[in-house]
């Protein structure tokens, strides 16, 4: 890790600060658990489906299931980007990111506390500034925990998940990247953890240049304090 | 029209009288306008997206375009609604709607006055209860004109658009219908008006009987008056 | 409504008559009915298929189904159109299309009586003069009738279906318009009327300049003439 | 080739005869040639559209092209076939009996006394009964032939083209297959072939068992009888 | 035919010689039946796909099925050509052979004897130097044989099946071309025949100038000893 | 992490021990580089495809460009899947893996020095018996170096990159995982290294219970004892 002479935040925020966090309970009157959680400028809305019966696959298991949408609204970026259902197609990166909430959020699910009920979880994000990947993980917990009171099966939940993002931007790591520090990140990462401090998913890329031994702790360090304070705001919500 | 005893409305409204109506302009940061408007509990967030240039068949004209893209969350209704970018179309009801959304915004666009510029309408519904399509076109309108400001180019707008639905239920013409209403209307009309109160739409579709012309004439002045008080929401939210 | 200096009509009608319309009952042989019809230059192939059971949804219910799609041939417009197959998807006035005439012929359709049995109309434009869909539900209608006699149901047609397009044209309201007068429309408006007089589908639409309460009226008023004298054509052809 | 006493044919034909032929021209208005050709009961609708210009990988090259698409109405078989713009792919049939005509029509084109112009031959299929692929490029060449005329280069065209089935049904050769014979034939073979004897497409298919030499010899000389009557039918018809 | 001076062939082969075929048995670990076929250059994996039961509307019928599938690897080209998955749709050409090899399949299998079981073959081509359908088919039918023997059906096939391309290239009649001879052909026919020398599959095109009889018969001949010649290595690789 | 009686490797290799690794470099003749590489029985045929010009949003800049898509054959597999393009959609997991390989070699490409080339590689799995990304991009690298050398362009090569998963099966961390350890591993990692030691990809994700910290920096020890031998074997290969 280089030592460059630290340039400020754009937000004046210290390294190791999240953006302000906003999280709305019930924003929706039909779901069975919803959020709008906001992380900083960047707002997405978390609604989680609660259906009796599994999907074919499953059923006869008596184990639940739980499963995850992502997907951005096209005037939520800068540029406005075209709708995926008039181009016919998900992208590979809306892929990836459902994939990544399913897995999260499954991480605290006893299926069989859940019974062969099913779960969905849509993230839609109303407005992108970095981190929609990682307040649609934090938000959408909340939102399953609400769903898994409505149905009845609390304990189906073993634990909490909250996620973070971090990165190196002129040298320095830093926690909570909002859109102007993700485009200049040498390296992004990604972490997915417990309430008690457990890793569930890590996904670290080097942007730019590979990264070292070194600059993979700093991160690492980073992402448990930035996910603690997170697990914190979660529990308030939920009070 | 056949004279039943009438029921009361289940939110206990007046025959011709509008849900509440909350309009929230600038809810997005990025979009050149954007609005989240509520009738009773449907809630569309519409976002206007401003460019240079023109689709490649109207280049060179001098003549601006707008176009409307409508689409509901999976989670906006009752019932869990499958993504359409998931299914890899865009299903009937939802090109019908774009489209009507586009063609009534256009009815009060001076292409010439918007020179060659786009403006993309977005209009998401984020919860569904009847109405969607008229709080869209209603909510879009307020984002075509800040959007038009935007590009400076103010004098594009040559009036005002906006939309109510009517209908006959158990027997009587009301205003503004939600859900639950909405499925039991015999007959169902939405009705696009400018603000001096001249019509751009007319779609009255029979659900269940055939109406004669009595009851049309009847849906029409309904339609009149809502359209003249949601005119006169439009102007407060853009004073 | 402005007072111009009426042009006469291209193909030199009076302001409130129809197009030659010519009913060829039968056309196929599979069909359990077909129709070719034409309005004027416009050739639309109606045939219906019935079949036993009805979609899922709506199975054990004892009532049937009746479901329509329209489409053009690639060489049936002036200047040859893609086919939607080779696209890979349907576009938004296709399914708006196929929509309406589903819902036109349901509504003479008592479900109770055509039991479960399906009846699947296709129309298919095979040259396109304006007022394709008007043309499509006016002969649907018929194959229609022609499906439920050979399922043995003729009671499950409540009355029949017909359906006009009028517009303004140079201020002048005129009845079926072709396509040259249809492009130079200020307003265009489709009309589908039962047998009876009343009224299943009124949208109108104004292209050019939103229209006010006299020339609805005036274009209703056509509209109801030009029914009548279909269902008449009707009548004829199922003799 | 093994020697049953013969059945005789459902429609009374001799083995070598071909069903009632009959070619209705200019059967559309706006299309730069067109045919409403019939074999029996089968009746294909071919349009030829004629444009200036060919498609990107031609360009510059001073030499026009020739393509072709064949579709089936849902109507147009016995059991109501899916709409492939409504399944949203083309299946393997269809791709392949548009490639099969196209290249039959571009035998007889020379291409540079076409110009860089393209003519495009839409082939659809009204009723069904056998045959349908061979109906269609022997009546696509005379729409073919009216369009080089239309475009003012009738010597683009350097000869004619037909084509005819043949298969051996219960042991016996026979030309020119209805549905019923086509079901149930052991070897089925589409030839197409030039006005002057030559062979064009030869694709033979054992559908139950391996066919032999001799075999293949008689259904080769029963083809080029029913190409050579199909010739003079089309020469019939341009004269 | 006209008789030319005739050019040597490329790699020095006689007219009516083979390129070196290589067949390597269980080329893969869990296929029922897999084989790495290479005729020169072209190199093709052709796997089969074991599994008891059949497609919906087979079942009951005790009769099993056999289908296939062809693909290209995007590298396998001279010029890198598109991956199918990523354009969304199967091209003509892809369909068109994988029906071919299906069906030439199909002509050697008893489906009483297979029993309700499918065979699926794939086959992928890794390398592309002409005649890509034709080696499939070769090798597709000895991975079709393993898995009989696989499934304990050793019965369900009948005989062997082998394919060859033959062309005229420069007015000489040719046997096996590579792409060079391919491009230049004036007539392509590819040939399917069982191992006791009947058709399964002729298919000729005349892709520059139509072709007499005469040409048709030298070709016929060609492919009689091509299709003999690779039916001994057939026997050879299987004993 | 706990400390269980270590079960034995199903193929008796150690716990920090790769699978046998071939490397067979130019196994196609077309490709500007290719490699067929094997970790155990994993074969995957990794191809780079070199052209000259860059994407659209590239052009004019004098950089180049690197791209990679990933897949599997149906049969490559112990039961067959789908073919992506028979679906005519691309799966999530084939998205994201095509996506990892195309970043994992940009992070040692000088665009600069690459010039407005393109290089696409093509990685599709022959054969999977688990860690076919990782494979792929330990082989794609070898290919990429090849075409780098065939563009006259080595110094667009900045280092070199592999590739090894690693995991945490009955509470072992292990190395190099097949398809066997991979379903029942607790933890899953994806490690991608530079021939320097340095990180570009870290992908961890707990299938069964989240992982702590220990953990994680027992695996990510392991990666870099497996990416190391890797390179030792790449750079052999390009001896």
């Amino acid at each position: 890790m280089t030592s460059l002479p630290l340039t400020p935040r754009v937000d004046g925020r210290a390294d190791d600060e999240l953006r302000p966090v906003t999280i709305t309970r019930n924003w929706l009157d039909h779901a069975a658990g919803s959020v709008l959680i906001e992380f900083g400028r960047t707002k997405v809305l978390c609604a989680a489906s609660a259906s009796t019966g599994v999907p074919r696959w499953r059923k006869g298991s008596g184990l639940g299931w739980v499963t995850a949408e992502y997907a951005m609204l096209p005037a939520s970026t800068n540029t406005r980007s075209d709708r995926e259902s008039v181009k016919g197609r998900i992208g590979g990166r809306t892929h990836e990111i459902s994939r990544l909430i399913g897995r999260s959020l499954r991480a605290v699910i006893d299926y069989q506390a859940l019974g062969e009920n099913t779960i969905q979880l849509d993230c839609d994000v109303l407005q992108a500034d970095g981190g929609t990947r990682t307040a649609a993980i934090t938000g959408a917990y909340i939102a399953l925990a609400d769903a898994c009171a409505h149905l009845g099966v609390p304990k189906a939940l073993t634990g909490s998940v909250a996620a973070i993002s971090v990165g190196i931007i002129d040298g320095a790591p830093r926690l909570d990247l909002p859109y102007v520090e993700d485009v200049r990140a040498e390296t992004d990462m990604n972490v997915v953890m417990t309430g008690d401090g457990k890793f569930v998913e890590v996904q670290g890329t080097a942007e730019g240049a590979a990264f070292d031994r070194a600059e993979l702790d700093a991160l690492l360090a980073l992402a448990e304090k930035g996910c603690a304070d997170l697990t914190r705001r979660q529990l308030e919500a939920l009070a």
